[in-house]
């Protein structure tokens, strides 16, 4: 099953796609939520849907997407998960997984604008594998992370180098601006994916190829990922654990290359869709 | 105005504490989140409790006080903050805020126990004071940021070193551990407050004195914190911003002093009131 939000920012629906077509479901009262997660939702919307399938209403033409998951307790991000990446980016190979964390309003919709800060020179790109955790996670064990798995959903972990790098602080300060996290645009459920590490994933910038990985490489995996993580802090239901990028950053460049106002932004991972973003420059709303 | 909530873990209802009796609030129907912050929820709920102060309720005998505030969006944390503590733990005076985040999930009580994580053998103890933003805060100006302060409130930004600095990963790993951020005893507006930038703070460990500051030696002022983070991520109603530790941390001793099973840390803020933990062992619930 794939899961959709769509409607004005902050006033977002719940829908699922089926087939390529996008349906409501905003009938079921629920929002795609740590309490949605944890009470099993996705099985039971997917249940009803399937008893009900003839009843279901297609979303009005030309809705925005939003984020295919309400604002989660957390976004746990996973740096340096693909060798060819840490070598462009000059950083070791990681003996552990690294950890870093992005301020959950970051969160957008998957065709949403990416808003350049203020004072950003180094705005770029990183298209990942997010994993989105369906059962409370403490503590687990690598062998029973796929039960704490609701779905999987493509992110662009957007970062701007000189915040994280180069401005005195951890990696979040380049991480958790505003837009800097479109997600989407559906989360997909397990089940929909034959093998989650050998799937394609690229980057287009301005139609100009940039990444282009498989999560064959990823260096850390899914469940140890999952089960790493929860041995510094609870995953709920609803939390995101993105897992990190392959090489073809803006930084990797010589020299780097950056976002600037215009440029588009096109990412897909196989199985779970594409999304496109446009940069536009900061003005005061 | 102090604010409380009380009653077990996840089922808090929220009070307030005027002269030192904790009575009832829940009547207003409304916990102290991102909504009552954002509604100027404070100040609209003393106005009742001044009109209705004779029918106020005093909280059952022997409550468990909880956090005083709603899980927020984010717990940002301001690093080396002190100098005294910058020097203590060998790191050079930054030149500009250093920023962490705390996962939400390590929120606590004031009174509750702190978990020492499984496989730690370095919890630390910081007494800070925190900052509740009560306005929704981006790109704010230095000289507008009271404007988004909806009070102030004791933290104990409990800390693992070897997951924070030994483990190949940003801070984060060793801040947001469950238990790590024991939060109030109460929520404290502005107006209670003399002057923010010259109050004391302390802490002891088994009834000896570990840290005794003054926020007089804050590097970084709080509008100043306010509007820098505002730079990196948009502040929402209920955030936290907590302005770092002075120094007198188990990681500044020779050798270091860590903590174990069965400690008690106390500490305190003038005006703020003061908190209690013991330290217990991790086991499986």
């Amino acid at each position: 099953m794939k899961f959709i939000r769509y409607g004005n920012p902050g006033e977002e629906r719940t829908g699922v796609q089926i087939d390529g077509v996008n349906y409501d479901t905003s009938f079921y009262g629920k929002d795609y939520d740590e309490n949605f997660f944890a009470a099993d939702g996705p099985a039971q919307l997917a249940a009803y849907i399937k008893a009900h399938q003839n009843e279901l209403v297609t979303i009005p033409e030309g809705s925005r997407l939003g984020s295919p998951i309400a604002r989660p307790s957390k976004i746990v991000c996973i740096g340096l998960n693909y060798a060819d990446h840490a070598k462009e980016t000059n950083a070791p190979l990681p003996s552990e997984p690294v950890i870093f964390m992005k301020s959950t309003t970051s969160l957008v919709g998957p065709y949403d604008n990416i808003v350049i800060p203020k004072n950003s020179i180094k705005t770029d790109w990183e298209v990942e594998l997010a994993v989105v955790i369906g059962k409370k996670a403490s503590y687990v064990e690598e062998a029973d992370a796929h039960n704490h798995i609701a779905g999987y959903v493509l992110h662009n972990d957007v970062s701007e180098r000189e915040f994280q790098l180069e401005r005195n602080g951890t990696w979040d300060k380049g991480k958790g601006c505003d837009t800097f996290a479109p997600l989407g645009p559906y989360l997909v459920t397990p089940d929909e994916i034959a093998d989650i590490n050998n799937i394609r994933l690229w980057l287009t910038v301005n139609g100009k190829k940039m990444q282009d990985g498989t999560t064959a490489n990823l260096i850390f995996k899914i469940p140890y990922l999952i089960s790493y993580v929860s041995q510094f802090m609870t995953l709920l239901p609803g939390d995101v654990i993105s897992t990190g990028t392959p090489a073809g950053v803006g930084l990797g460049f010589n020299p780097p290359v950056y976002l600037k106002p215009g440029d588009v932004v096109e990412l897909g991972i196989d199985g779970l869709g594409t999304s496109k973003q446009e940069l536009v420059a900061y003005t005061k709303n």
